[in-house]
């Protein structure tokens, strides 16, 4: 389905979902294009970022950022072209990442968008993953919380994911031990052999904490956590004295009911690793902690990809 | 039983306690007191302090510090004077803040010492509190970790101690609202009426979290943790966004079995907490963590200390 000049194609949420969602939680509306007014542009989507977050927001149960209004557009990060503008800043045919979410086209009078320049308008959909929302996680966590050091040893979860996948090329780069966790031989073969991590775990293995070990000869200096559960149990009693733990997400306990698992109370255990081994453990949320970074980010990150590049060519 | 010439009497750790130490764990001897060698300088020890973490050492499972040695004397902190001195740095009659544990007089070659200097000769007792580990402890803890800023609030365990003492009185300082937790009565009263906290809750209370919620209208900023168990139950739930929990012990833990406690595993909901709120837990160990800015901490408390003296005059 091809966009037209004359009609917005729309995913609207019509209900919030329960479990996985169903067709019947949207509805698929056109309008006509829109027209910019003074100081507005028009914005017409060419990529769109579709990221597990979304599910979490489009319940309304208490959670980092604040949900999808049901009846309106669905969100999301976009990489857009601007087709008219009466906004002296953008001209016709710039790009920008912009959050436009689930629609042909946009209005938008200048707020929050990013103009994409430079070497990286040969691959503008970069703009929404190494170049984007998941890249600056990766950076920011890691490099601000993380801070791997050459030698360390750096465990990343979710490994071949859009965060993880990132997170483990830049701790090569900074000349870390990186040891990815992911679902699934085939996973872990790309981390291997695509992404250069030096090993990568399936979690899927009953051995999961015993392979952790041995391929972690000295211990855990970064752990990259996205994923919680059973890999973080695998983790912690690895992690070495003065070890850092950046928190981005929670995956394995995001369909859990609320209430406390039943078995032994781990809480002890995690509280008295973080004294004992003088653990850093933070959480973070990307664009609340480091919206004023993105262009460093940015700039930082052309620069790796370019030296990589360089090293291959 | 005064302190004598010739005679250096020394208390000697005998054997490891099991449960709370008794006397047949200690042994006491008296040696002829040592002659400084070439470089050397004898100390005599004035004050000593005894602190929760002394415990710990006694025993040899694994732990943040080192154990103190079976028949060697034990460890610890001491305010003592230079009696005689082969060193140049050194004259007779100097004050110094030393390691010479549990005896009267000990011979050091001036590695670790710290030497008083001004204002504090007046009260040399405070190398060992306030501006000594405990008051180190709390002055990094909450500075560096817990950056306080003004109008926060902050939650102190163990509101009368030798740490959370000196924490609730540097946050006031800072400009914060100040709540303090410890146990009875007598010691909330100290706690707000001698030391300026602006509330004190008694965690023998069966309505603790009710209580703390009460007092706490803004929520948490800064938790400044040495206790763990039911007191960080009833904050957890109070911690604001961005907030910061510095670490510097788990007293509710100490004696443990080592097996998970029984009931629900509250670890996930800490992991929640560290992600949705974006909390920096982070653990430390003084003189591991900022052996290195001691000589800063002294100048700035110092300071601090005259201040509020003024302020009180």
């Amino acid at each position: 389905m091809p966009q037209e000049k004359e009609r917005n194609r729309r995913v609207i949420l019509a209900s919030r979902p329960t479990g996985a969602p169903t067709e019947a939680n949207f509805r698929f509306e056109t309008q006509p294009v829109p027209k910019p007014g003074d100081g507005e542009i028009l914005l017409r989507t060419v990529y769109l970022s579709l990221d597990p977050y979304m599910r979490g927001r489009m319940s309304d149960a208490p959670s980092y950022v604040a949900p999808f209004a049901v009846d309106e557009v669905l969100g999301g990060g976009t990489v857009a072209i601007v087709e008219r503008s009466n906004h002296a800043d953008y001209r016709q045919g710039d790009w920008v990442v912009s959050q436009s979410g689930w629609q042909d086209y946009a209005l938008s009078d200048g707020r929050g968008l990013f103009k994409l320049q430079g070497p990286v308008l040969k691959h503008p959909s970069w703009a929404l993953g190494l170049l984007g929302m998941t890249g600056f996680t990766a950076y920011m966590g890691l490099l601000d919380i993380g801070d791997p050091q050459p030698g360390e040893t750096v465990v990343v979860a979710a490994a071949t994911g859009a965060v993880g996948s990132v997170v483990g090329q830049i701790a090569k780069l900074k000349g870390c031990r990186v040891v990815g966790i992911a679902g699934g031989e085939e996973k872990c073969r790309y981390a291997e052999e695509k992404l250069g991590f030096d090993r990568c775990l399936d979690h899927r293995q009953d051995d999961l904490a015993a392979q952790l070990k041995q391929h972690c000869p000295d211990g855990i200096d970064v752990y990259f956590e996205s994923v919680g559960g059973k890999v973080f149990n695998a983790v912690l009693p690895l992690m070495n004295t003065k070890g850092r733990i950046p928190v981005c997400g929670l995956i394995a306990d995001y369909n859990s009911s609320g209430e406390l698992p039943q078995g032994g109370d781990r809480l002890p255990l995690f509280q008295n690793a973080i004294l004992r081994k003088r653990l850093r453990v933070q959480g973070f949320i990307i664009n609340q902690d480091y919206g004023d970074r993105f262009e460093e980010f940015f700039r930082q990150m052309s620069q790796l990809i370019r030296l990589e590049i360089n090293d291959r060519e």
